[in-house]
C-alpha cells in the first residue's frame, strides 16, 4: 500500500489551494489528491456557461498549480476512510495509507423533496461537476421555457445568463420578498430586483412552489401556491447546497448541527491528523462566534491557506476569528457586494447597530463617460464606532471596494479611522476625493452616533 | 468689521471639505471662504477637459456643499493677512475679522526659468482655474504641434487626451529614463511608457530640453539637449507644482524648506488659531516622518476632514502618522496605481524591503471578456512582514484595489494576515479566489522572508 504524508479528498479550490500551500510550506512531503472527474470548473464561473462564456470548456479550473508544485492527482475518488487505520479506499478499489488527511470534499445542492414532482425527469440541479454541467447546457440550449427555483446568487446569475438568449423563456421564483435576501438589506435586495425585471427574466418573488408538474415523467411545468402554472421545458432548482459529508460521517467524524464537518479555528477535526475545509466543513460567524453555514470559494481558500501552512503544526496564526462572508455579484451590469454583518442578520442576532449610508457617483467629475452611481452603507456597533459589516450597489469598481470594507471589518477599523483613512482617487476610476462615497458613508454613522 | 468664527482662504477641495466637515462637527460657527473665482474645477479631472469631456464646463467644482451646509462664500481673494490681529484684507478692499483662520491656497505650476525661452507668448501651464484652462482650452483647440515638458502624471494625462484628436501632434519630454518615475518602480514605469508608446504621443525619456525657441515674441518649438528641435504652436510645461504660500510667507507664518507652510499633525502652524491644508502645507512621510511635499486632492482631503473637526479643539484623533500617498492613473486603458513606500524611495531612505510579486488576470475564468492582466507588487519589510508600500498594474479594478493596499498600510497589516484575509472573488469582478493576486503577492513575499 502506498504511503503518503498527506492526502487531500476532493480536487475544488480549497483541495488545490491546501495542496499548493501545503507543498511549498512543508516541503519534502508527499502529497496525493483523489478526485472524482478528471477535469474541474471555476465553481463561480458555472453560470456564465449558460451565456457570455457559452460553453463548459471555456470555464475549465485544474490541479496543475498542485502538480506544478510536486503533488500527485488521482482520478479515482475516495469511497471510504479508515481513520484509525489511517488508510483510504478509492472507487477502484485501490488502498493508500496518510499521515494527514483532508476533506475537502465541497457541496452539492439540495434536492427539494418536500416538493411533489422533484424527481421528475428535466428537474436539474447547478452540481459543480464538468459532465454534469456539459450536459445541463445542452438540455438548456434545447429548452424554450426554463423555470429556475431558488432567487439566491447562483439563481439569479443563471436566469439573468439564460435570458440573454432571445429565444428563450426563463422564470425565477424566489419565496423571500426578494431574491439575494440572505446577503443584503432590503433596500439593496429591492435595487437588485428592480435590475432583474429590466431583464427578459420573468421574477416572481414572494411566491411559493407547490409543485412540480410533469407529463409521463418528464417535466412540463412549475405549478405556484396561488394555483397559476408557469410551462417548462426543465426546471432549474437552485435552492442552495448542503454539505457533502457522506464519506466523513461513514468515517466517524463529527457532523454538526448544520450538516458539516465540526473543525476548530485550524481547520482540524476532533480526530487527531484528520483535517476539513472548504463547503464540507463548518464555519462560525465573525461577531457571535455562532455556528453558520458559509460556502465561498474565497472563504474557502482564506482557510485552505491557513490549513496549509498549519499541516503539520500551526505555524501561522489566524488573526481573524470566524468566518467572514464577502459577496458580490453583477446584474444587469449593477454591482451588488456585502461584507459581514447585514441589517436583518444583525438584528436577528440581536446585535446593536446603526448604519451610515451615502449614495454618489464612480467617477469625478460625474460627466465622464461609463460613469454609474455608487451607494455604500456601513453596518456599524454604535459604542466604539466598529465597521461590522458593508454593502454596496454600484459599478465595477465595487468588487473591490467590497474588498477595502472587508478589510477594514477584519481589522478592528472604526469610522474616526475611516474619516482620516487616505485614499486613491482618480478621474476616470473612483468616486471625487471631496466625496469618496465610503468616507461619506462613515461620515453619516459617526452623526448618528 | 464683521466678524466670523472661522475664515478659509481658497475654495479648493481642502478649503471646501475643510468647511463642510468645520461646519457640521462645531454647529453655531460662523464660516467664510474666500476665493478667486466664481467657478471651481475638479483638480484631477483639469487633463481630460482636453479630450473626453470636451470642454471646461463638464469638470466643474463649487462650493455648493459649503453653502448648503450653511457657510457664506465670497468671491474676493485675499491680499493681506494679519494674524496678530486677527484681521484679513481683500482684493476689493473689505476687512474681516477672524477666530480661527485657515491657509488652503493650493499650489501654482513651477515655472521653467532656467529654461530660456519660458517667458515667451505660448508657454502655458495648467492652472487649476476654470478661466485659465477655458483659455487653454481654446488654445489647444487651435495648435497643430503641441510640446508637453514633464512626464509626470499631469504631463502623462494631458498628452494622451491631447492625442487622442487625430489631427494634433503631440510630443512629450521627460528628462528621468521613465515617465511617472517618482509613483512607479522601474518595471511599472517602463510599462507605463510603453503604454503611452502605444498612442499617437511622440515620448522622449531621457531626455533634456536646452531651450524654448520662438519667433517675434511666440513659441515655435522646444530644442532639446541633443541638436533636436520639435516644432510647436504651444508649449504646456507640466513640470511640477509648488505651494502658493506667498500670502502666508507675507503674514509671517514659517515656511519649510520645501516652500510649504509648515504644519503639525493636527494642520496647526506655530501661530496661534491659524492652520494650513492641502497643497500649501508640508507633510511628512509615514514611514520615515522626513518632510516630503505630497499634493493629492485624496490626501488634502482627507487632511481637511481631520482639520475641520478639530478646529477648535483635538477631539478626534489622528491614528495615523504621516502622508500616505496613493496614485492612480490610467495610460491608453491600463490602470497604473501605487500605494505608500516605492522601490527606488524605500533604497534612497536607507529602509530595508522585499518585494512580493504576482500577475494574473483580473476575471475568473479570464476567457471572460472584458479581462485584463493585474499586476501586484507589495513593498515589505522583512522583519516583521509589514506592508509598507504596493503598486499595481490592471484593469480599471486596480482603481479601488489599491485602496485596499492603502488601508492595510494605514493599520500596520503583514503579509502573514494578508495570507488569511478574507476577500469577496466574482467572475465578472475580480481574479480568482485561488489566484486572487493581492494574496498571492504577499505569499510571494513570505517565501522571501
Amino acid at each position: 500500500m502506498k504511503q503518503y504524508d498527506v492526502i487531500i479528498l476532493g480536487g475544488g479550490p480549497s483541495g488545490i489551494i491546501t495542496g499548493v500551500t501545503g507543498i511549498k510550506q512543508n516541503p519534502g512531503k508527499s502529497f496525493l489528491m483523489l478526485k472524482e472527474e478528471s477535469k474541474g470548473l471555476v465553481p463561480c464561473g458555472i453560470p456564465y456557461i449558460f451565456g457570455v462564456l457559452g460553453d463548459v470548456s471555456k470555464n475549465i479550473m485544474g490541479p496543475k498549480p498542485f502538480i506544478d508544485a510536486g503533488g500527485e492527482v488521482l482520478v479515482d475518488p475516495a469511497t471510504k476512510v479508515d481513520v484509525k487505520n489511517k488508510v483510504v479506499t478509492t472507487l477502484s478499489g485501490a488502498t493508500y495509507g496518510f499521515d494527514k488527511l483532508v476533506f475537502a470534499t465541497g457541496s452539492i445542492p439540495a434536492i427539494p423533496t418536500f416538493l411533489p414532482g422533484y424527481d421528475l425527469d428535466g428537474v436539474e440541479y447547478i452540481k459543480k461537476s464538468y459532465t454534469a454541467i456539459d450536459k445541463l447546457k445542452a438540455k438548456t440550449d434545447a429548452a424554450k421555457s426554463v423555470v429556475v427555483i431558488g432567487g439566491g446568487f447562483i439563481g439569479v446569475e443563471v436566469a439573468e445568463q439564460l435570458a440573454a438568449n432571445d429565444s428563450k423563456d426563463v422564470s425565477l421564483i424566489e419565496m423571500e420578498k426578494y431574491c439575494l435576501y440572505r446577503a443584503f438589506s432590503e433596500d439593496l435586495a429591492a435595487r437588485a430586483d428592480s435590475q432583474i425585471r429590466k431583464t427578459k427574466v420573468k421574477l416572481f418573488t414572494n411566491t411559493r412552489v407547490a409543485e412540480i408538474v410533469g407529463e409521463a415523467g418528464h417535466v412540463t411545468g412549475v405549478k405556484l401556491a396561488d394555483g397559476r402554472t408557469l410551462p417548462a421545458d426543465i426546471v432549474i432548482s437552485a435552492i442552495g447546497y448542503k454539505p457533502n459529508t457522506k464519506l466523513a460521517a461513514d468515517a466517524g467524524l463529527r457532523i454538526n448541527e448544520n450538516g458539516a464537518i465540526a473543525i476548530d479555528r485550524y481547520l482540524r477535526t476532533k480526530t487527531p491528523d484528520v483535517f476539513a475545509v472548504g463547503d464540507c466543513s463548518s464555519t462560525e460567524g465573525f461577531i457571535t462566534g455562532d455556528s453558520d453555514n458559509i460556502m465561498l470559494a474565497s472563504t474557502a481558500t482564506a482557510e485552505a491557506r491557513i490549513l496549509g501552512y498549519n499541516l503539520f503544526s500551526i505555524r501561522l496564526l489566524r488573526d481573524f476569528a470566524g468566518t467572514l462572508s464577502v459577496f458580490s455579484t453583477e446584474v444587469h451590469n449593477h454591482v451588488f457586494a456585502s461584507a459581514g454583518a447585514i441589517e436583518q442578520a444583525a438584528s436577528a442576532a440581536n446585535i446593536e447597530f446603526l448604519v451610515g449610508k451615502f449614495e454618489d457617483v464612480d467617477r469625478h467629475p460625474g460627466t465622464l463617460p461609463g460613469t454609474s452611481s455608487l451607494l455604500v452603507k456601513l453596518i456599524v456597533s454604535p459604542k466604539n464606532g466598529a465597521v461590522i459589516g458593508g454593502e454596496i450597489c454600484g459599478g465595477k469598481s465595487a468588487g473591490e471596494l467590497i474588498n477595502v470594507i472587508a478589510l477594514a471589518i477584519q481589522k478592528n477599523v472604526t469610522v474616526y479611522e475611516l474619516v482620516c483613512f487616505q485614499v486613491g482617487t482618480h478621474p476616470l476610476l473612483t468616486s471625487a476625493p471631496t466625496k469618496y462615497v465610503l468616507i461619506k458613508a462613515a461620515e453619516n454613522a459617526i452623526a448618528q452616533i
